[in-house]
């Protein structure tokens, strides 16, 4: 490419890096949300969270439009074009994350008798974590970082296992409690919800981790 | 573009677009033996399930390097630029179609006492659906059809509605019959993923319906 086609290129990519990282943060307010909401049984609050995620999904259109544009007017090649592919499959990935704190906050208005719920401290503590995990995986994304991917991609056994830990105590407050099984159900999705937000920050992980060394970090196969 | 590279470009999308109906076909198998063998707690069947979900995620990576090559090689503009990414996107969900069959066969062997689960007459009649859903999407995708593609999207609401059905059935199992709940709950995230690959199809419809006619049909706003 030309020197003035380069520098408009390096420009285009600074903004799309740009957009994903606005997402990243939207989508890690989501999750933060969307749980305080639950555990206070606060609609008000789950309502904005729902209405919030639109602007995800506006920033994730902004994203393809913009690789679009790059693709057709900077006609980047090999590295370059990989990178404006990869955003684009972050983008979707990290729109999906929305998606899935805007499912957990539709669940706010469901769930009846909250305080009885011994998960509803481990949920929290969870969601934490898959908050940490999308953080993190941004900060990779952003700084190129291999090793902060690999560190990511490790804490998802911890999701995991708060998740089975979530399962297991939840099922036995339904056998205790036939009464709040509904909402004990609805508690099941949400953490079911947040063991996914896990799941694409893994993905993305992956993906940061084959852009900054050209190989895949050793599969572990949970999706 | 000179009249061989349009020849060459034609001949890579055909091939593009013939790796997606690949991975559709293979979708819908997945989502149909899923169900079978949860139907007959068919744990040989599940593995091969399990197993075969490989070969998706390999037609995606295939149809990623293709897309990044036909850039690349043939800078594809405007509206052939556009079907080389609406086949990225696709691939992507097609993958996690995929993705949720999977986690139903993962779940087969969880299931204990399925004669006296009557949700099990239902979720095979959901799955019906949502591979009718997959297999109709694709097909609207490979004529260019919107008008199919809002057909698909009108039946994700039947889909809707099979899922509230089994949820609040296997909740009054659940309520009568405190010693299946493992089981039972597990079943209720059968029946979301199911809901999932209608939504996920929804989607796919979407972006055919946006490519052949470039506007999106009205949302109804259900993630």
């Amino acid at each position: 490419m030309a020197e003035h086609t380069v520098k408009a290129f390096d420009e285009d990519i600074t903004r799309l890096r740009g957009l994903i990282a606005e997402m990243g943060g939207l989508a890690e307010v989501a999750i933060q949300e969307a749980l305080d909401a639950m555990i206070r049984g606060d609609a008000e609050l789950a309502e904005r969270v729902v209405a919030r995620d639109k602007k995800i999904d506006a920033i994730e259109s902004e994203v393809d439009k913009l690789a679009v544009r790059i693709i057709a007017l900077r006609a980047p090649m090999a590295d370059d074009l990989r990178e404006v592919i990869a955003a684009l499959k972050i983008a979707g990935v990290v729109e999906r994350i929305g998606d899935y704190s805007k499912n957990i906050a539709k669940r706010v208005n469901m769930i009846e008798g909250r305080d009885r719920f011994e998960p509803l401290t481990l949920i929290p503590a969870m969601g934490d974590l898959a908050c940490e995990m999308v953080h993190d995986v941004l900060t990779a994304y952003a700084a190129r970082d291999p090793e902060l991917a690999r560190e990511v991609i490790a804490t998802d056994a911890k999701v995991d296992a708060f998740y089975n830990s979530i399962f297991r105590n939840l099922v036995s407050h339904m056998v205790e409690n036939p009464a709040t099984i509904s909402s004990a159900a609805q508690l099941l999705f949400v953490a079911r919800n947040l063991e996914r937000i896990g799941d694409h920050a893994t993905n993305v992980a992956e993906m940061v981790h084959f852009a900054a060394t050209g190989f895949y970090p050793p599969e572990d196969d949970e999706n």
